[in-house]
């Protein structure tokens, strides 16, 4: 894939966005003034984030099926996909009394800053995470042609009620942290955006299930990834302070395989677990014994497993030509990234 | 409208739900066992409560376009309206903080009791009501024929929207009380089911509009009704103690009719307003003022105005014979009622 189509991607979908708040905010005038207030927070948490990837991944689901598919539904569709996970991250950043998000202030710390009452801060929160779920509805319903719309939208509750399982693992703290990735993120990040896109293309249950199959190790290995740049990662590649996990005390795949691996010797890196505050230095002892444990490099033996995994099926998978190339560039875009 | 059809519909959705509620407990039990819990609570919920009117309302919008229109349609999306409210009730007794809910614990409470901790129990409780607001959905896709699909969603996804707003007004404690109410509760009460139905059967924008024009005056008659009976109502049919909404404090038609009427004389009233545990005696004392104020005779005045105004449009307005008269038993059933 040209870096070009990831641009056009890119800017389509926030360009649609764009106009799809003014157009609401038109709206909600209409309907309520002062509940402008909740499309605002939708739209400040939706403009502030990212690389858009989940409209390219619709997009190589519905190249996998039809390589002659247009470029708008996959706007539209992955436009729907940034509203869901605005809806998310705002209830989700509530239930976690994560502050920050994106650079900026969670919503529900922006809207209780701004009413200077934590209580109502946090149910206009939810209020906005709700409308940002009903407003990717809309979105995702003027994505699909008719004949379809029934198999994306059975898609689209699949989807979502594969994440919202994944967050009650996540809050009630799963021990079983990759299924709980799995569901929480793999979801909506690489499984769902796929077969949404080959069901907007009116794809087979048998192609469906392909792209499941193939969908699956890459959202593991994705997190995977996630999990090594949490706590190796470069602050100016990723934007996070280097150890950011650590300092959030994260249980994933990485510090879990670390503390088994570490035993007794796990003391050098709880000091800095789940602190915030922890000085550098020491972030940079637990991050030498971490690797020194072996865990990253099995963290990385066991991408690699997933990542040719999912490349082995994609070569039996009944896509079209194009469509597996575009997939295989997914695989290093999700997989071999730096950030 | 035969009292046996209500029965019939009350029925079907009922056993909808069971046999949905069963099939999801199966399907959540193969992703994450654990997460059972949400699908509990959203049952819990859903089968406690009420008359089921919503499907009822579909059915009405549905005849209205079609006479020969099938059941089937009606109790998917009745049932799909109930699982919204579901979902908005579990958010909006958070918001609330209002423990108790159809004569149980309300799920927020529920689940920090059971979790013995108060931001996990509110989390898992968003959490629910995001599930409810999810299965909703899958519901009201499955109701739909695929030619009227886009149709249904996009009257569904606005009655969403209004919904939220509503509430927005109403945690904001917005002074536009009917506004709120509109907004808040005659969109899926009135409003928003007779326009889904109508879509199920392919009516024209003039259709959904004449449903509409119809339908929110009757969203406002049975909002003023329910302001009545708050007050007014006796225990044994309304479910709820006689003075319910001035211990609750509420702002509503009557309550602010009645404080403007009353002037300093309010003073009747202001000791048991908002003001749970207040003695019967003191409620009685309050309700005879609001009564000597004239504010119920002008509320029954409103509420009869606006009945008048939705039978006169229905009078003119583009349905069948046989939706018109079944719109007539729902202004009855929505209006004259004593619970």
């Amino acid at each position: 894939m040209l870096e070009s189509e990831i641009q056009t991607l890119k800017v389509g979908v926030e360009a649609l966005l764009a106009e799809y708040f003014t157009a609401k905010r038109a709206s909600a005038g209409d309907l309520a003034r002062e509940a402008i207030e909740l499309v605002d927070a939708v739209e400040t948490l939706t403009m502030r984030g990212g690389k858009r990837l989940r409209a390219l991944v619709v997009r190589a689901g519905m190249v996998a099926i039809d390589p002659k598919a247009e470029l708008e539904p996959a706007l539209r569709a992955g436009a729907a996909i940034e509203l869901l996970q605005t809806y998310l991250l705002i209830h989700d950043d509530w239930m976690d009394q994560d502050d920050q998000r994106r650079g900026g202030p969670a919503i529900h710390r922006l809207l209780a800053d701004a009413r200077q009452n934590e209580h109502l801060g946090a149910s206009l929160a939810v209020l906005a995470g709700d409308l940002a779920g009903t407003y990717a509805w809309e979105l995702l319903s003027q994505a699909a042609p008719a004949q379809h719309l029934l198999a994306v939208v059975r898609n689209y509750v699949r989807m979502q009620e594969e994440v919202l399982f994944g967050q009650h693992l996540d809050v009630t703290a799963s021990p079983d942290v990759e299924r709980m990735h799995t569901l929480k993120t793999a979801s909506y990040t690489v499984t769902g955006p796929l077969r949404i896109g080959a069901a907007l293309c009116g794809a087979s249950e048998a192609q469906l299930q392909a792209l499941n199959d193939f969908g699956t190790p890459i959202g593991i290995a994705f997190q995977l990834r996630d999990d090594l740049l949490g706590t190796f990662g470069q602050a100016a590649d990723t934007g996070k302070p280097t150890g950011n996990d650590l300092r959030a005390g994260k249980r994933n795949a990485l510090t879990v395989e670390a503390e088994r691996r570490l035993g007794s010797d796990w003391s050098k890196v709880s000091p800095v677990f789940g602190v915030q505050q922890a000085a550098q230095a020491d972030v940079q002892v637990a991050i030498a014994a971490i690797r020194d444990s072996g865990a990253a490099e099995a963290v990385e033996t066991e991408l690699t497993r997933q990542t040719a995994l999912a490349r082995a099926r994609l070569a039996e998978a009944p896509f079209s030509r194009e469509g597996k190339a575009m997939l295989e560039d997914i695989v290093r875009l999700l997989v071999d990234r730096d950030r």
